[in-house]
């Protein structure tokens, strides 16, 4: 294990359960093997399709979706064709997101599927698919198939890093844990930087465990709920948002308490720090909203305005611009003067990393916050170069 | 008149009544006389305190303010203070926006339009105050009355250029327009290049005529929602939003049809073309829809994402972002696919200044559009750097 795999959880926003033992992410965990290999959707050879199963045939699950009306194809085909509850592989690529891709799109990311269910020997309804990267380009699924059947080959318990690289796009680098604690091990790996914003978020994650998850469905909704809900790098819903949660239960212990959602927050929080050209995380709390819908507008506001966003990469603690996006959020409400009394905007100048911004609204008790990236330099180069 | 003053018509998406004479933009409408003066504020002495009056007692006016609830002082001395239907002056300042600036913004506000209204004479109730600049930062009070005594002293009937260049802030140039059309002349100034979106928008814009203008009230509000009311640069609805129509009336004809509409829209397209950073303006038509609130959602869905307004910057015809965000504002809805058959994104890639976009949805009859500007590396620089 190298020294790198100890710094996880790194986010002073995150609190983790005691006892959690950092461990390779490469090693999944116990039940579960992956691999990645380059099948020519992405220039330069690049690790470009993923399988990830578990051994398990009592395995359970939980999937989450986007909730883009444009859905991609394989977003559909995860709805429509399988069984969310009990999803024993995962087969992914990260080339083509086959979204707006018409029927031949839903037939491919159906054919997808169905080569590693016949690979794997299990169950189509079994075996969920993703796709993450341009619209609107036709999939070539002669690579992609050819791609699953080589990924199954190379299956392996050590695959995690394999996994988590056939699944970025813009990504600056790998997302993903391997701990231990109270008798279980959780393996994680996500990706996303770019069209960052709930739903529960634009992204790829998936979780593994050999712990025992009682209501796979609430605990990975709930978890969602505080950490891939709360993030946003340009308020953008994507196309192609899956979050997959399987245990085996095979540890026969339970997850402990907190543990899920220590590790999807930071796998938030990676994602954002990782939004493309950010530079800096901020946190932004708002307090005494007259609503929880009122507190979530006003902090998402906030969050989304490109001219908090710009103060944040220019470490200019503008709080006027806070006041200007939540009376905005506000528009036609009445609402004591948000002055400097109001709104803690200091760390937006700080050094630091992770800048922590409040405001308080005074019209009531509720209260929201979302984590956000800068907007910069190399965000508009990113965007404004990526090429369909 | 030099040939530059000529040129104010100059999007493809104004329609301008016949028989449309441009005039020197010094020269205001008969009856008005204006100036513009340096009093400190802005730094390397730019003009930055304008005052505009009309000499008929009679003048009829309407004025529309920002929706923002963070409302700055001066905004909420019109709301409070002034006759709105009988605006005979305005003082402007163009270094401080008075916003978040507690009692005290208020009182200045107030000082500032009282001062001018002694210098000139007339009742306090018939001044109105805008101001525009940086939020949360105490007026110079003192600086601002004497410049505004200074630019009473200067008014003149061929001060037009100088009031438009004492209410820019971060505009390349001024925006402003004399016409005459139909017995009748019409001028008008603007200012505005952040921080804007609807409400009915971002700016500050005055508009004189000696026509006769019924209803100014109805007649500002039709040309608005045309015009201010469907731009964005930013998605940022400002703390100081004012638009103000005054007409006197004695020319006796009336305004022809279709010409403050072609003003403000002109003026309008000339904010988004100005939009900071900005190097192109989009329009998008959403067609199509279930009703005219999914339409207007859409448009700004779109309108907004920053990876259509990098698309736009970058001269990618990139429909797929066209696609998720209409998507994600659509989030929950049952959508036909919305593939390239819908989706008319080609002069994304063009040359032209102006890229005309659009998307079908198949889902009813309703419609809308929004103008925008792109998103490039100009936008980020402008708003990382300028401090509060």
């Amino acid at each position: 294990m190298s020294p790198a795999t100890k710094t996880f959880f790194r986010s002073r926003w995150v609190s983790v359960p005691d006892g959690v033992e950092e461990l390779d992410p490469a090693q999944l965990a116990p039940g579960f093997s992956a691999a990645g290999v380059a099948c020519g959707l992405k220039g330069g050879g690049g690790t470009d399709v993923g399988v990830l199963a578990s051994d398990a045939p009592g395995v359970r699950s939980a999937l989450a979706l986007t909730r883009n009306a444009a859905a991609a194809a394989p977003i559909r085909v995860c709805r429509e064709q399988c069984d969310a509850s009990a999803i024993r592989a995962v087969a992914v690529n990260s080339g083509n997101a086959n979204a707006a891709t018409g029927e031949q799109g839903y037939l491919d990311a159906l054919a997808m599927r169905d080569a590693a269910a016949e690979a794997l020997g299990i169950e189509p309804r079994s075996v969920a698919v993703a796709e993450t990267g341009t619209i609107g380009v036709p999939l070539d699924i002669e690579a992609v198939t050819t791609g699953v059947l080589e990924a199954v080959e190379g299956l392996s318990g050590e695959g995690g890093d394999r996994f988590a690289a056939a699944i970025m796009t813009t990504d600056k680098g790998p997302k993903r844990c391997t701990l231990r604690a109270g008798g279980v091990t959780v393996s994680a790996q996500a990706k996303g930087a770019g069209m960052i914003e709930p739903g529960f978020a634009t992204m790829l994650c998936f979780v593994q465990t050999d712990g025992v998850v009682d209501d796979p469905e609430a605990a990975l909704r709930s978890a969602l709920a505080g950490s891939m809900e709360r993030i946003t790098v340009d308020g953008q819903m994507s196309t192609n948002d899956t979050v997959l949660l399987q245990a085996t239960g095979a540890a026969g212990d339970p997850l402990p308490e907190g543990l899920l959602d220590a590790v999807l927050l930071q796998l938030a929080l990676e994602i954002v720090a990782d939004g493309e050209g950010a530079t800096r995380v901020g946190r932004v709390e708002v307090r005494g909203a007259a609503d929880a819908d009122e507190a979530e507008r006003v902090a998402r506001a906030i969050a989304n305005s490109p001219l908090v966003k710009t103060a944040l990469y220019g470490r200019d603690s503008n709080w006027g611009r806070i006041a200007q996006a939540a009376g905005m959020a506000l528009a036609g409400e009445q609402v004591a003067e948000l002055g400097p009394d109001r709104i803690q905007a200091a760390e937006l100048a700080s050094d630091s990393a992770e800048a922590e911004l409040s405001i308080a609204l005074g019209r009531g008790k509720a209260s929201a916050h979302v984590y956000f990236s800068d907007l910069t330099h190399d965000y508009i180069r990113i965007n404004a170069e990526y090429t369909t």
